[in-house]
């Protein structure tokens, strides 16, 4: 089943590797078939360089696996919280990427401080709020969902692809796995460029004109970056 | 046309990628020809590994495509800008590298504090002031190549190969595509190390007589650095 | 003798060069054999591409060399005491890694501050006292391995499987040669992670319940993350 | 001439790309020949790529080229000033790391924080004084030379084998072009370790007594790291 999506899916999961976005397994790409309702996810704990697309789990918004011999990534539940929030999603990457992680550590949303965030993110990278006692004992990972889409409250996903969990890490999102596989490596770029700024500068607005007009410039209906489709 | 420019262009933009200073597309180099007056510039989002001097764009200073079946990187209009006002250039590269972009981000020049930079650049490298709403909303990136010929006022653009342009990113130039591209790699290396200075020493100034010195060895009549041409 | 082990500590000290943790010959790893009660580590100073299984060392609890041509690491009394100290620990990794290292020099542990360091250890990476004058002028390297042991008085070295040493750099261990390099691959990782939110915020706490929850979804006795073995 | 000494001079010139010091030609590296009084150096300006040990220059302690068809590095005058002040030095490398040139940029001595630093330099890396208005139009590279022995005044070159020169850049030198550039990386990874340290601690002090075991394990009268020779 699924067969084109779980190689999207393989190698987009590769992809964090040549991007040096991840140590050992410490990350995971999943991709979503708005038909079946099937998520197609990485196995847990296996190496990058080990997989190929038999490998590659289908799971219902339930959580049952539906195919694979494996066992699905243990953040799943997040990756599912997600798709049911976020129409239009398609792909979800989850990393512990080094400046992404800084952020997240520090509790700290991403201020839109240059045209490089503005070009993909409509504004800040959020940080989470921190989980509760409750929320890590009952369904961590679930809750690990509930908080993103609570700071994503009144944002559209598809403007802000991207959030940092406070003490954890990075999540990415887009409309392939590919495309979230991109804003992952954005969102770390960002995360080093302007943390690097920060060093140089406590303050570090961007004018709300700039931020709009990047934007649109390569998402907006006149969008006139790059070559036609 | 101009089939040797259209070779040169491409390579330096590949070079980009050859000395780290570009992820994704977030970069272009353009060349010019002074007896017709055309730009080779790059085509807009094309991968650099993808990209042959088949595929560079000719234009005209009024932005007109003259030659070439893609269209042109949406800065063109910052490079055309820079050509009008910069005699003598013959080569002009954009990126978006890590420390350079970090001192743009934070709206800050970066201080000639050592003979790494004096060796290139006659003093500091420039950041410009931030663009008005105005200037955004209407022919953005000719107005950025507005702020940077404003902020090189009383500086020649032979001596100050270079500058940061606020809450976006540099901007490189010289007397070839080549040569642009050597600015931008030692902007990029010196955005770095003065960052680091920044951080051990609030005060980072080089006296005048050793950035002279630095500059006219390689650069003025006396020059004694490298072979004889 | 002991060829099985031999092998996994040659490889472990090549595994130092692949994850970047090592210049030249600082560092080294070894394994131990609880049956025979011997150590089997790298010889001094000998580069990691030259190193065959045969230069493996073997050497018992008391520093005497078992078998080998070649002197043992010189930081072997160290490996011993945490050998004697540390039931259950069956390989050891030094090195000078770079962001370990800075905050050994700076005399600090490394806060638990996020998910990434949860996942491997219990809490803080401690940070040794300084030696006395006399414990560096009498059996310097036996006396590192004893202010690591006092550094771990009322942990488990199963949950805390690494350190640093005042003003010199990090230790890590695990149940197995290659165990033991994984471990240090995670300290350097959160070594430098950590440094970044340090420098966004000087408050990192993680709270107890989020440490709790990820060290034993990968390592309580209900883990669920990875395939079942 | 000296045939052998150009090869390793040549090699060595090819380390310092090896070892990740040098962007484009900033970079250069002499031997010393004490009977002939003959300096081996690289030519003015030539990439490491393309050098042969054809190419190595052979210079006089005053400066005339005795050997070669190219022009000898701009530093030249430098290299001949320390190989006539530190006896037994036979090997000098000038490189503009990057972490080496964010110290001297900042005009500070790289403190002994750490065993590391200890095992090569029996204490601080010193930063030189600034260079006078007169220095540096009358004999630049001279007087370059002239700054670093007077800030080596009472330290033993054999025991202290680089310096950052204000402003500049590291030297460091050896018993061999070898073992300079040994000594070359070492000093640009104590300068990045010690400058993260820094950030973490503004107090980085190592007790003599640790300085004087870890310098003395390898190079004391009863140094026993590594292998007997």
């Amino acid at each position: 089943m699924l067969e084109q999506l779980k190689q999207e899916v393989c190698k987009a999961n590769q992809g964090l590797v040549d991007h040096d976005l991840v140590t050992f397994t410490w990350g995971n790409v999943s991709g979503f078939d708005p038909e079946t309702e099937l998520l197609a996810i990485k196995p847990s704990g296996v190496p990058y360089e080990e997989l190929s697309p038999a490998d590659i789990v289908l799971v219902d918004l339930k959580g049952n696996v539906v195919e694979g011999d494996l066992k699905p990534s243990s953040d799943t539940p997040t990756h599912i919280e997600l798709y049911k929030a976020f129409p239009g999603v398609r792909g979800i990457v989850h990393t512990h990427s080094d400046w992404g992680t800084a952020w997240a550590q520090a509790g700290k949303s991403i201020p839109c401080s240059g045209t490089t965030q503005a070009d993909y993110f409509y504004g800040d990278i959020p940080c989470t709020r921190q989980l509760t006692k409750e929320e890590v004992q009952n369904g961590y990972e679930k809750e690990t969902g509930t908080v993103i889409i609570e700071a994503m409250q009144g944002k559209n996903p598809v403007e802000v692809p991207g959030i940092v969990v406070h003490g954890h890490a990075p999540f990415a999102w887009g409309g392939s796995p590919e495309d979230a596989l991109h804003n992952a490596v954005v969102l770390e770029k960002v995360a080093k460029m302007t943390f690097l700024s920060y060093q140089l500068s406590g303050e570090l607005p961007l004018d709300d004109y700039v931020l709009q007009k990047h934007y649109e410039r390569k998402h907006g209906e006149n969008a006139y970056y790059g070559q036609s489709k």
